[in-house]
């Protein structure tokens, strides 16, 4: 069976030698020392090792289960609930006002990882609760503010959201669930909706369901959704729980992975619901749960990999096959550990040096939402805006990538079930998916991110990377990681060019490279990540750390990236520049 | 449920058009005209498409069982072995002194193709038996091959290959299992195999293991390895079966993929074998049929890849989400198909070019088998014998890659069980693993095919490209072909330069770049069969041929593949060239 360990030390590393959190002038920050936080992310990972990852396995076995109607979750996932909401973890950065803890969106992230390495389909029902907790915290009345954010908050009641239909997922437009008018102001909502994550379970006593529904009579396509509380049991006025509202679960799905969560086909019919903001305004609405949604899958694609990867790292420190080449590593045994191998250590190494940057990556990504909603800064709305689809596109494609590389460590033991090795890259596998398919991620970059605001974030994104290189010149250690990070951002910017001349002529130019552009830019951000960290790392040294190993580490780890990763951006920028017409020369009928 | 009809078209393009078969100097192969192999290979994907495919999905699912130590197939399953067996299939080039068709292995190769399309686990049981098939007639006795031969070429026994034990995979010369000699001549063979495919099962009334043991007082390690004929039943002198031999089944495992397949734990207690060819020199016997096995495992490695792609393509031409950006292509439905838009279709090209290019290295593989034995032409025996590990290693990393990416094509519908796309990901990453894992293919091309007969091979292997090249210097069409495929094979050749100059100091360089050699490598091969294939294709269209579609898609595939695809070895190269220092920085202990 898998074990799992917090990485408790390099999220510290990240929080206080990187983005010195607590140097930084927002309110509150000042309290997050380094013994503040050592203490969340002790208890969150021990939360993580003791309770949350022995249940995975047995997640990924027992799988849910419907019976009458009623979902039951696997065995064990009710009494971790409880003490997940117990311990308070559901709530850390939600708002006072209703019960939250008011810490920075940079905690809950940091503390959110280990449990997502160590359970990925458990977490992710206080996931979706916390979605839906930021839609209705931000677009929904007082009222309903009041009646269902501190039920949410505490995950007493969960959260789903409900967008995908049997004909349509990517385009919403096509959507027929309808939502029709009362008399009292309610809507009566009928419709079927797939894919709904967390539909239903027995972990909590109400389910709070965001549903997107067309109001007849409103305007055609994406421009006539508008959202709508749903909650599977109806709440009263006075705060009790009412009648049980007219939705039910159609079906469970069959997946290849992340047994442990209910994915339900949710039948809607004519059950009461509430709209949510304005009429027709439901995308809008529906972004702010998706734009948090997709930088937790982001994470979700790091955290996988990072699980696998310290599984195959423990085995090829353990399993013997072979020799070193250049002298025997074990004389004494029968053969040497797997990790003397040269091309072992290549993977290994690549798992490691993509996941330490993809953390750094997404605390960055978390640390700049703190930033835009507490300090109203617009530069780092706009830049996390076009960060997130490179989080959630990037890390979960290379996650996916990394946790089938731990797999191949294991040799044939990778391939069965014992070990544990395939569940994490079957439940890696769904985050390339949901929340927007990896393609729509990096069409949303390319055809919608980069023209934004007249394309200011993007040249804000280029002037950091530059800034940062000109601010390590003097410094020679720093000549590894300054020079290739140069070089991949000028191929960037370079394939940026590219969309912008020759997309004029033709659109499809700059689609059909969108996703090179995507995955060049994940190299470009985890090169600038690791730009910071070896920076940090060189700092901690020269004022004489006494965990020189850790802070060394993390500066070989850093220019494995930079000397074997960055150099793929050279090869995305050929393609990108190899225009539509290769890609579009076909007819469809011709395939 | 997914679909399936065998791409008889593209077979035969190969057969007759690029490796013009029926014009080689080969006793027989003047017979293999278009009727002749058109009518083995519609039958062939008769077959697959009518009987294989729809028990592809029933495989998965049931998988098999172990009830009293006897295993049984999933439903379905027996009766389709017989039809297989029964229609010749198991035959098609085994010796016609044992009852084979004696046709040559390139055309049981394309045959193989959309049986192993249809359903990759239930093809490995008679996959299995050819592979023992040869090792028994290329190192047995006589007697053993009468006894043996004829059994295995009907299928009416199957076979099996014994190397893995629980604490020793790749380095085999840590074995355990020993083999005591008798005084008539046979071994007592005692120990534990694990993951042995079609260990055992209920389509056949005998299954003949060979299996790999040490003779006691033999040499050290693997030197001391030799191979045994075990027969679940012992066969008497008549050919009769006697009595069971003295070996179980420990265990089924559960596996991420191929259900359909019974992976054993064998014990072996005691059991009698028999010594197949010299003692101690077993690992000879057990790399024919490796070498066999591992061309027969790229061929999984795209086999399953165009089985996905096909799916992806119906589903793309079918699924209506979003409009083409230049203008709708579906105007009176409510949105346009998925086929319109350009990243889906880099998705699709990327998937098609690679299996067809694929497909034709397979082909010219087999086809250099047929030289190579038939002939006794030692250069194609080099040639394939270094281009074996790129088949194997390649094929099954990008198959596996592309059955990823056409299971993206369904987005949510891809990642549920019933459309059957999960399963072509889980039964196509075994290939990565099994017959030796990719680590190892890289490590056998780089640390010994390279070097072989004084690096003869690979020499070879350069000057076949560049005359390639030069062929078609003086055809304007060809340039998108020549020139890439030209700057890759230089970068090839330059990475090579690399291992032997820097190898020299440091051997770790040589090995921490052999992962990018071999896809590296991969590409080249891919590169010059979209080369000779485009050739083939416009010789086609000169003379007229009706079919103008299909040639044209052939080279508009192909000029995809080289505008998009080739340039990522210079990434590759780049990488090597870095060199193992950042591979090696980290101690073990540090990781």
């Amino acid at each position: 069976m898998p074990v799992y360990t917090a990485p408790t030390k390099d999220l510290q590393f990240l929080l206080h030698d990187v983005l010195e959190i607590s140097k930084q002038p927002i309110e509150g920050f000042d309290e997050l020392d380094r013994d503040f936080t050592s203490a969340i992310l002790e208890e969150a990972g021990k939360l993580a090792s003791d309770v949350l990852a022995p249940l995975n396995v047995i997640g990924d076995k027992e799988g849910c289960t419907l019976e009458n109607g009623v979902v039951r979750t696997p065995t064990g996932f009710k009494q971790a609930f409880d003490q997940v909401r117990d311990g308070g973890w559901t709530a850390i950065d939600c708002d006072p006002a209703y019960g939250g803890q008011g810490l920075p969106y940079v905690i809950h992230t940091a503390a959110q990882e280990p449990m997502v390495s160590a359970n990925m389909a458990f977490n992710m029902y206080q996931g979706l609760t916390h979605g839906a907790y930021s839609a209705i915290w931000f677009h929904g009345s007082d009222e309903q503010k009041q009646t269902y954010l501190p039920k949410l908050t505490t995950c007493e009641w969960t959260g789903t959201m409900n967008l995908t239909e049997p004909h349509c997922g990517t385009d919403l437009g096509l959507m027929r669930t309808k939502a029709e008018p009362q008399d009292d102001g309610s809507y009566r909502v009928t419709g079927q909706k797939i894919f709904i994550s967390a539909g239903d379970h027995d972990l909590a006593e109400n389910i709070i369901h965001l549903v997107l529904a067309k109001i007849p009579g409103g305007p055609e396509g994406i421009k006539g959704v508008s959202l709508f509380i749903v909650p599977k049991v109806l709440v009263n006025a006075d705060g009790s729980l009412g009648e049980r509202n007219a939705l039910s679960v159609g079906k469970l799905e069959e997946k290849m992975g992340i047994h442990g969560n209910a994915t339900c086909v949710m039948n809607y019919d004519g059950a009461t619901g509430f709209l949510v903001g304005e009429a027709h305004k439901g995308m809008r609405a529906m972004f702010t749960m998706m734009n948090e949604a997709r930088l937790g899958v982001g994470l979700q694609g790091y955290a996988q990999a990072e699980a696998a990867y310290r599984n195959a790292l423990a085995y090829a420190k353990d399993r013997l096959q072979g020799r070193d080449v250049t002298g025997a590593k074990n004389p004494n045994g029968p053969a040497d550990p797997l990790i003397v191998h040269p091309d072992i250590r290549r993977n290994l190494m690549e798992q490691k040096s993509f996941v330490e940057g993809a953390r750094a990556l997404t605390l960055w990504g978390a640390y700049l939402i703190d930033r835009a909603h507490k300090l109203g800064d617009a530069d780092a709305d706009g830049l996390i805006s076009l960060l997130t689809p490179v989080i959630k596109g990037f890390q979960t494609d290379v996650g996916f990538d990394s946790c089938i590389q731990a797999q191949q460590v294991f040799g044939g033991h990778g391939y069965i079930e014992e070990w544990g090795m395939s569940q994490f890259a079957r439940d890696a596998r769904i985050a390339m998916i949901y929340e927007g398919a990896n393609g729509i991620q990096a069409l949303d970059l390319v055809g919608r991110k980069l023209a934004q605001d007249g394309g200011k974030h993007i040249m804000a994104f280029f002037e950091l990377v530059k800034s940062e290189c000109q601010s390590h010149a003097e410094d020679a250690r720093m000549a590894d990681f300054v020079t290739p990070l140069k070089t991949a951002s000028k191929q960037l910017q370079q394939a940026g060019m590219y969309f912008m001349q020759s997309g004029m002529k033709n659109p499809n130019n700059a689609l059909a490279g969108s996703y090179d552009f995507m995955h060049m830019m994940g190299h470009v951000c985890l090169g600038l990540m690791w730009t910071r960290m070896a920076k940090a790392a060189f700092d901690a040294l020269d004022t004489g750390t006494e965990d020189r190993e850790f802070y060394d580490s993390k500066i070989k780890t850093g220019a494995f990236y930079m000397a074997r990763q960055l150099p793929s951006c050279a090869s995305h920028l050929a393609r990108i520049e190899s225009g539509a017409e290769t890609v579009m020369a076909l007819d469809a009928e011709c395939f």
